[in-house]
């Protein structure tokens, strides 16, 4: 039983995740992942953060033999390495047991592992709300700031998608289910949706 | 409870709509709404199902003042005609009880009474087989035949689609819950479905 969780920022699909490792009893992965791979290879965290959910491309523009290119090799070989590990510690945990892992395109990165791909999404209004509730103690940005930090996140999740599928980010195909959260609390849709994933399995155990 | 079902051609939403209303003891409208027009206009079934389901844009090109429009005046006032009594039917069936209705833009035509919203779809191989085990006796169609058809049906949703609403067909933003039917038997799924939506009503009404 892998799950995957893909998720536009502030739609509650890491809440999601983690609740749902626990209706489930199973582990669910999302920064750790992060802290693995800063770990193994002595890099910051934010660093890795940042590198992961960003595309390759990104770092390393396909500009060589065009023009010059700006990014330093060693910050380019960094990020591949940061992306190589990750694959690998992805496909580490689905090998080990049964999981939810957040993120990092792991429904492309599993796709052999036949997971449960959920797409979590919400209204810009329920994401901005959601935020703002989730704000850390002392974070003092504005709408307009919040408004355009999720975009960025969001833009660069999709990029970082293009670098390993040619399927479109929040594009319905790659997923088994999508969920709107608009309006509702996570953890009242914990339960039905748990019975859901259980019985997908079971389903699929039989064809 | 108002239920609305947009899907793709061959991934099953009819048949999830028919059995999600005998389990939640609720009518389900699809092919009633076409019957019902035709007979109250006297206009031939295949017609109203011809034209109920394509754009009137379609039926009707914005070149009046730019080039001879080709469609004859009063076919152009069919259409209107077709597109205004839809909408009434669908309303009236929304006002009368409970229901799922499935295609013809119910979700856009249904927005104030907050209805739960589905999209079903299907990996193009699920929907073929589906088309194929689903067939006629005497459907002769070849399988370039049917996939072309697929195509242009989807396309034509597409459209009449666009004739609503700004929103896209089949884009996640419009629905509640997106299924991918792919491998499934649809009956399988209505049970936990069910639930899904009574959940979502429950909590729905509390907030």
């Amino acid at each position: 039983m892998i799950i995957t969780i893909s998720r536009e920022f502030g739609s509650g699909g890491r809440e999601l995740g983690k609740r749902l490792s626990e209706s489930l009893g199973i582990p669910c992965y999302d920064k750790e992942i992060i802290q693995m791979i800063a770990k193994e290879h002595g890099f910051d965290e934010q660093y890795v953060s940042h590198v992961s959910e960003k595309s390759i491309q990104v770092t390393y523009p396909f500009t060589i033999g065009r023009r010059f290119a700006v990014t330093p090799k060693d910050i380019t070989k960094q990020a591949v390495t940061v992306a190589v590990t990750q694959q690998t510690i992805i496909e580490n945990f689905a090998k080990q047991s049964d999981c939810i892992i957040i993120g990092r395109c792991a429904d492309v990165i599993l796709k052999d592992y036949n997971p449960f791909n959920i797409f979590v999404y919400a209204d810009k209004a329920a994401k901005l709300q959601r935020c703002m509730e989730h704000a850390k103690e002392g974070e003092t940005l504005t709408l307009v700031e919040l408004e355009h930090n999720m975009r960025a996140i969001d833009k660069n999740r999709a990029r970082h998608r293009d670098f390993y599928t040619d399927a479109k980010w929040g594009a319905n195909e790659n997923f088994h289910l999508c969920i709107n959260t608009s309006g509702f609390e996570i953890k009242k849709l914990v339960p039905i949706l748990a019975e859901y994933i259980k019985l997908w399995f079971e389903i699929r155990k039989t064809i």
